[in-house]
């Protein structure tokens, strides 16, 4: 995510109406950079100028901060969907990446606080944190394991724990030990903390 | 907590010096017992008018609001230390303290994370979070469980992962029946969920 400007950034200002999907994957992809490196108090300005769009593109796409956010919290959930959809996954390597999302955005972790508080998250945040619990449920074996029979209900329950554990460090290095420690102490395995690269 | 005006309530209002220490205690009483109810905006005058002091005492004790949750969660942590004091206390028992007061303060989540975050936190929260690092271990059978060879180092992680699954709780029941799957994912005894009664 901390990579230097992509080729994207290097495109011309204004690419029309029919490059609009285009400038808005430009500009989350430039807003998960900057968050990344700079914090999220880094300047829209910072953003625009990285997807290599105008500030007045920006805001025709994102009115304000938190849809920013938005975008990228839902490009973070689509990751973990399309690692869940490789053929082959398991349900460790899609917890692998749920982790790496965990100790890298404070954001995130808001979110799957959600799926506990139904009755007060915001219906945008509720929908978000459902389709991770429905993605991470979809990995399961069919039936469950012998001795676990809870694994469906219990599965979003633990990824709140390691928010919980995640959420004490002080660092990147720092939240992915605490995460991995959580992670054992559960019981459950994961598999490489990394961004889905699809 | 939630309880009606105590004695203390209706002590006259000025008890001069040498009853400082009083006046102290009964604020802290009373600013728990209007948290509890009315929550952590819930006005100063009413605290000092349930503590039945002038608000000019409360102000001489407590600045500002942060005084008077730090000397809550002094009490907090005052009270898990003496659940473990008393003759045959058990790890259960003292969790089970500790678990009443996840359930009922976000505060003293927060504090609790302050212990995985050593290089951040504030450091009064630093010490009293390990305060509570120290009582629990100081709980666990000496030399450590057969099959639970980590158990000093993990403790307060695990108590950070119920703080985790228990902030994504709308109300008091809700979290208190997350905090307690949670401890049973981990595999650990938990007593009664209530405050140390001296």
């Amino acid at each position: 995510m901390a990579e230097h400007p992509t080729s994207q950034a290097r495109r011309p200002a204004n690419r029309g109406p029919k490059a609009a999907a285009g400038n808005r994957a430009a500009l989350v992809a430039a807003a998960r950079e900057i968050y990344a490196v700079h914090g999220l108090d880094a300047p829209l300005s910072m953003i625009a100028r990285r997807a290599g769009v105008g500030q007045g593109v920006l805001y025709r796409h994102f009115p304000d901060r938190d849809a920013v956010a938005a975008a990228i919290l839902e490009e973070n959930v689509r990751e973990i969907e399309q690692a869940a959809a490789v053929e082959g996954a398991t349900l460790a390597g899609v917890l692998g990446v749920l982790t790496w999302h965990q100790v890298r955005s404070a954001a995130f972790i808001g979110l799957l606080h959600a799926e506990g508080a139904r009755g007060r998250a915001p219906g945008a945040a509720r929908e978000l944190a459902d389709r991770v619990g429905r993605t991470l449920r979809g990995c399961l074996p069919a039936g469950g394991r012998a001795g676990a029979p809870d694994a469906r209900d219990d599965l979003m329950l633990a990824v709140a724990m390691v928010s919980g554990a995640v959420s004490g460090g002080a660092t990147h290095e720092e939240r992915e030990r605490r995460a991995l420690a959580a992670w054992r102490l559960l019981g459950i395995t994961v598999g490489p903390v990394r961004p889905f690269e699809g």
